[in-house]
């Protein structure tokens, strides 16, 4: 499998994640969207939105978005689980992980941020209060849940999809002064699946 | 099962559909967004993102954002299943839905268009670009889709997401010249459980 990403897309990271905990190794192609690689011609044509990431299959199929790529993942490389065995303890996992994919990272992305300079306003401003937001909301989401990670004793989703968007947080001056989050970030840190999928750690990554 | 939601609210219609392509009743508690009742105290303690749609269930569980509900509606009321039973066809449904739900629709809610508003930007502008953009994509991803459906002969969680954000492209005047997205609007709309969970159908909705 190729994974087409690139070292400092949000996105691409969960997958690198979730690859990592589930020990798939993938080759990894580097979209340099600074060079706008991601909307080149033959990768437009096989992903019409021009984003990253996307996971190439054996027979060339391309997969794309983040969380239906870990879906995939989860689905054929179900050991270990990054979804817990309960419905509804999945669907709350789900939910978590939603609000950030959903509400938080979208509405802080690069494109965005250029629309909202370009009407005259503070890039950095709009996204420390939809990250504020979002991740408030994530704090108390994890009230109540004991483990070292956000839903339990080992990592699911709902990691996968925090630490990246903690790394927007610190970027754009967000004050993270949530004691559970940080609790679980510092639980994901120390394991090498999340050490390996920082940004600073792709062959991509800037000097 | 209780479900809060508001009848103009998009990703509560998403949930409608989905009970009732499904034939699951709920009750229904409708959260007047206008007046605020989603950030009331007692509302917030149990959602904090003060969001709707949330389901309730039977123990009083309180389940939030429409995708997690309607993985959890999939996963307890299987019949008929909303997403295809390979893999690879399910991460392309999913792919799909999440377009819509994780880059259009957040990016066009009322909070987002009231701080363009105060950014002094044109809010109607701003959804047109975000809906046609997502939409777009969405047309490519369903070419060489043959079925009458986005992904086949039966509806799909696809489905579930693009009629209710045809809805907001209308309201906020996107062009629609999409020939497969309006064929698959077409038959989604022939079926009772599409036309029963649309907005003005609902208890809430304005005279």
């Amino acid at each position: 499998m190729r994974l087409f990403g690139y070292w400092r897309s949000t996105a691409t990271w969960r997958v690198r994640i979730a690859l990592g905990l589930k020990r798939v190794a993938v080759e990894q192609v580097a979209l340099d969207l600074r060079l706008g690689e991601q909307r080149a011609r033959d990768y437009l044509a096989r992903n019409p939105q021009g984003l990253v990431p996307a996971l190439e299959l054996e027979d060339g199929t391309l997969l794309t978005q983040s969380l239906a790529i870990i879906d995939y993942l989860e689905e054929r490389f179900p050991e270990p689980a990054l979804l817990p065995g309960d419905a509804v303890a999945r669907a709350r996992v789900r939910a978590f992980a939603q609000v950030i994919a959903c509400d938080v990272h979208p509405i802080q992305n690069l494109k965005i941020l250029n629309r909202v300079r370009d009407l005259g306003g503070d890039p950095q401003a709009w996204a420390r209060t939809v990250i504020a937001d979002g991740l408030s909301a994530c704090e108390t989401l994890l009230q109540g849940q004991n483990g070292p990670f956000a839903f339990g004793d080992a990592p699911s989703l709902a990691d996968v999809l925090l630490v990246p968007q903690l790394a927007n947080a610190r970027r754009f001056g967000v004050p993270l002064d949530w004691p559970r989050i940080n609790a679980v970030e510092a639980a994901c840190n120390a394991l090498p699946a999340f050490q390996a999928a920082r940004p600073e750690m792709q062959a991509d990554a800037d000097a």
